[in-house]
């Protein structure tokens, strides 16, 4: 997404101000995911809890959160809640607050894992979780790392950072890490029991037709557009909120009442075009919704993950296999078990027009 | 495998002589694998092929060879030949001629990729290849990266060396690249048609009583101890080439008519043991042959490669799935499909003592 008048948005003219035509924005998201657990909580923490006593991470008051995000050099722009979920729209990507589980993602030049001693103390502090069942740190390798905070541009230095902080740090690179690659950093525990999945497609070179379209100068507001695109079609049933950036760039947050979400960023800018889709609503295929997103942003390349537990309906054949996409090739096709995750990366290729202007 | 008194040792002597207790010898080996193609020749290359026309590696000389090989700092120790293929016994592990391909596994401080470039000048000058068909660089990481010379500390910048020679070149790092992981360079070409495969066990701390046997003082010649340790029945038919090298460490070359090969390479010292099995002799199955290894070495730690294209019998869901083996647990299992060939890559850790003592 765009960042323009945001907090970061000032910092990287400050820092990289050349003129206008070298301007860049990294639309490629960090994403830190981690569960909590309290030693001191009767029974097991089971993160869609409704009204469960015990330690709740959404009784962490808003301008804590606000105090937080300074770290990472981003701010809330928009909240949604339900009785499971709260999710912010951030002026760099989102924040998602379960009961137990705590999901950022951050684009930009963005210092995310800046959020994590922070957090710790926070939750300790506000909620008495003092237990870390689980955690994970992904992000795509960055379109410019050269750009990125010293922390942040290289995958070994995160590791470092996060080595400091957990204990059985394990890393991974998937896919080609001389070109494009998703990096996974989680720990060697059993961690997380409950059924949980996450997917992400993360695209580039994005059709430029569509890219038009999540500019302010189009015409559409943030809802229309959400509509217009079939975005809002893609999970039925959700309560959405989406941002449209000025002059350019989109967020959106949906949320399901039994604690699901899924996230939408768009980064239109031709040169550095990028979306990212993300969710954790489990459904025994995901084809039919990949090829939805494929359908709407029609993206040069494409990069899939899926990351399943063992208790995840998710984590059956069909999602770890091949799929095929209608106009797309398959590059790459990754499978890695560890602990009791699962995972699947794949990269596809457009190989046709589809009648619209070719990819870059 | 040991050095002393080999080039590479003198050099690991001059460069890091500080006394005895710091000795340090990397078994970790570098292995190229290269094949070779020719736009003059009359009709496909077939790779095992007898006494076809057209160029052929084999014809090269061994002063070539010998030449080729000061880039690398390694020396050839023992030759056998068959119909189909050239064995070499190096100072630092081994190299394979077939009539296309070329093989080249070095350990300890060699430069191994100071060899592409005289390669490619020999092969095209000698035989007229001037076609690279497929090119596979790969290597476990480096017990201690640190020592090994400045082109080779890197992955990234072994990438950057195969990228300035090779055009498509695509780099994978599989497994933990924090601990244990393998990396793996190859082109981004539809590649090697002909059956292939290659299979690789490597292994870190090694069984102590074990690895007592592959001291000279432990009293046994390398003949011998090929047959007592069982390494000899490992592949049946195979014309054998051991050596035990001055105090202690061991190669082994096992050639087949077909052009089949296989080769064993120990580094007893208990600070830094390692052993490494490598074959491309197809199976349907190869859980049997890595459980007669796993049994003979017990080592703490094995890395299970295996890289076969989809005309090789052992491209098959059995050698690509979840193999069990006595004592030993499962950490890690991935698998990439990529261009025409399939890769797995497993770690398993020691669990058992079995009558041994136990591993490091």
């Amino acid at each position: 997404m765009k960042t323009s008048g945001s907090a970061d948005a000032i910092v990287a003219l400050q820092e990289n101000a050349v003129n206008d035509e070298e301007y860049f924005f990294e639309g490629t998201e960090k994403l830190l995911e981690i569960w909590f657990a309290s030693s001191m909580a009767r029974g097991r923490v089971s993160g869609h809890g409704q009204s469960e006593a015990g330690p709740d991470l959404r009784r962490i008051d808003r301008l804590d959160w606000e105090r937080l995000l300074k770290n990472v050099r981003c701010e809330i722009i928009s909240q949604k809640n339900n009785a499971s979920i709260v999710a912010f729209v951030l002026s760099e990507s989102s924040m998602f607050i379960s009961k137990n589980r705590f999901i950022l993602k951050t684009c930009g030049k963005t210092t995310l894992l800046g959020v994590i001693k922070p957090l710790l103390k926070l939750v300790h502090d506000k909620c008495g979780f003092d237990i870390i069942v689980d955690v994970f740190y992904s992000h795509k390798n960055y379109l410019r790392p050269d750009l990125q905070p010293s922390s942040h541009r290289k995958f070994d230095d995160e590791v470092d950072i996060l080595n400091a902080v957990f204990e059985d740090g394990a890393a991974y690179a998937f896919g080609r890490i001389n070109r494009d690659c998703w990096y996974l950093y989680t720990l060697d525990l059993v961690g997380v029991i409950q059924p949980d999945q996450t997917l992400e497609v993360m695209m580039t070179d994005i059709n430029k037709d569509v890219m038009a379209m999540f500019y302010q100068s189009y015409g559409l507001n943030a809802d229309q557009l959400t509509k217009k695109t079939g975005i809002a079609d893609l999970i039925p049933g959700a309560l959405l909120d989406s941002f449209l950036f000025e002059p350019c760039g989109y967020s959106m947050n949906g949320i399901l009442s039994n604690g699901g979400y899924f996230t939408i960023h768009v980064t239109p800018e031709d040169e550095f075009s990028y979306v990212s889709f993300e969710t954790n609503v489990p459904q025994e295929s995901y084809t039919e919704l990949i090829a939805s997103i494929l359908d709407i942003f029609k993206p040069g390349k494409a990069l899939i993950t899926l990351l399943a537990n063992e208790a995840s309906m998710a984590n059956d054949k069909e999602n770890h296999g091949v799929s095929s996409y209608e106009n797309y090739r398959r590059m790459d096709h990754q499978m890695c078990q560890t602990k009791n995750y699962y995972l699947t990366y794949s990269q596809y290729l457009r190989s046709a027009l589809n009648g619209l202007s070719p990819p870059q």
